[in-house]
């Protein structure tokens, strides 16, 4: 095994990837995403994004991780202590790739696409678990309104398990949103506790656009104010679940009614 | 506002809440269960559970636990930083209760019964999600197996969001369990990824006890192989859904089946 080209914690490489991974602001004045972990790397190189950068510490491969590396050319090995140093795990596999962040685009949307648009959710871990169910039923993508979490960020990529690779991401401001929404023709659903009908009672088939709030203060009025609201039936003493959990419930509902 | 009983983070009392808050061990010995922030604390007394002891910070007091503490009696006052030390919240709200571990029992069953049995999960972000779903659907109650994560534990609490209180929730073993379902006359339906009918086309209506495995092996072979195992189609890259997620989809179709 060749020693690692980088050793020292402080060499200025380490220093880079570890305000890359730190600072949302220095990722997005590089355009970068960066991605750790052998499942997560081999999702996105699957879904065709392309390694700017590779950064490999053999000491530490899993054997998931030995397999990828064995198909990669071109990397950094760095030493042990100095992955490390850049790893956001508590457990790190060895591989992590910068690539440059996506140009956001829209495939071709069928009649009945279905969609997901996230009105500035905040908590990586909720916008992960939802790219990772929207994965799962197969949606045809998610559109991102306002300043939430970062949707490239390290979090997100990891608690989506690298499912953000998969499912096309658009982010907008909310007029432009509004206007594409209603030019594509989508039918739009909000998602909210307080609407008279319920999931099961909406028609969710054709072309609809499921939107949902923030952890805390849910969709802003205008965004509730569809005809279609729905709401899911609460039994307990709870008044809401989790905005992830929502979402899976409503997917798979409109996933149902459109076999 | 009276002085704090208690202001050095040396206090024995202190310690004690620290070893409690994060030993399993230590809870179990005492049989405590530690309780904090307002709203959880507030959901337990609401449930009929007991205050063992009562801590509470003024000085961090949210507008909830304010409102809290004025209904509550004989309780012993931290200072801002003997709080710190016993919380296990970036933002702590000042209020901390011990309770005692309660008694596992069933309520009266009726014949449509719907139950969640966790086998061996291991995440209490995943249980707790779990546990304000069942909340959510107004579900009967959860049977834990196996030593995964500790049900009454702060981090299961806090992920639950004090639905932990709410749900009739009893530990056993995996032979007294499969005794109990039997003489019980539940419909046993595993989650689980490879099963070839889909929760859509199982009779999720009468006595069910819905069975969830743990996040990395699911089910054991012999936990899988009911007659009515169920899968959630998976349409994408991704091979299976977080299980909260998992069960919150199958959960609210056992609800919509059951209107």
């Amino acid at each position: 095994m060749p020693a690692p080209v980088i050793t020292s914690t402080q060499n200025p490489t380490v220093k880079r990837l570890v305000r890359l991974r730190g600072s949302r602001r220095a990722r997005e004045e590089e355009r970068a995403v960066l991605i750790e972990g052998a499942r997560e790397t081999a999702r996105a190189l699957a879904a065709g994004w392309a390694a700017q950068e590779l950064y490999l510490c053999p000491a530490l491969f899993s054997p998931e991780a030995a397999a990828l590396a064995a198909q990669l050319a071109e990397a950094t090995d760095l030493s042990r202590e100095a992955f490390a140093k850049v790893s956001g795990r508590e457990h790190p596999d060895g591989v992590l790739m910068l690539a440059d962040a996506p140009q956001a685009c829209w495939p071709q949307l069928e009649s009945s696409a279905l969609i997901v648009v996230l009105h500035g959710l905040e908590k990586p871990g909720n916008v992960g678990a939802i790219l990772r169910t929207v994965d799962g039923v197969g949606a045809d993508g998610v559109l991102v309104l306002g300043r939430g979490a970062d949707v490239f960020g390290p979090n997100v990529i990891r608690a989506s398990q690298g499912s953000v690779f998969n499912v096309p991401l658009v982010q907008a401001e909310e007029a432009e949103a509004w206007t594409w929404l209603e030019e594509e023709g989508f039918r739009l659903v909000a998602c909210t506790p307080d609407a008279p009908q319920t999931l099961w009672d909406a028609d969710l088939t054709g072309r609809v656009a499921l939107l949902l709030g923030t952890e805390h203060a849910g969709l802003p009025a205008e965004w509730r104010a569809t005809e279609y609201a729905v709401s899911i039936p609460m039994r307990g003493q709870a008044d809401s679940l989790n905005v992830s959990t929502a979402a899976a419930v409503v997917l798979y509902e409109a996933l149902r009614q459109r076999r």
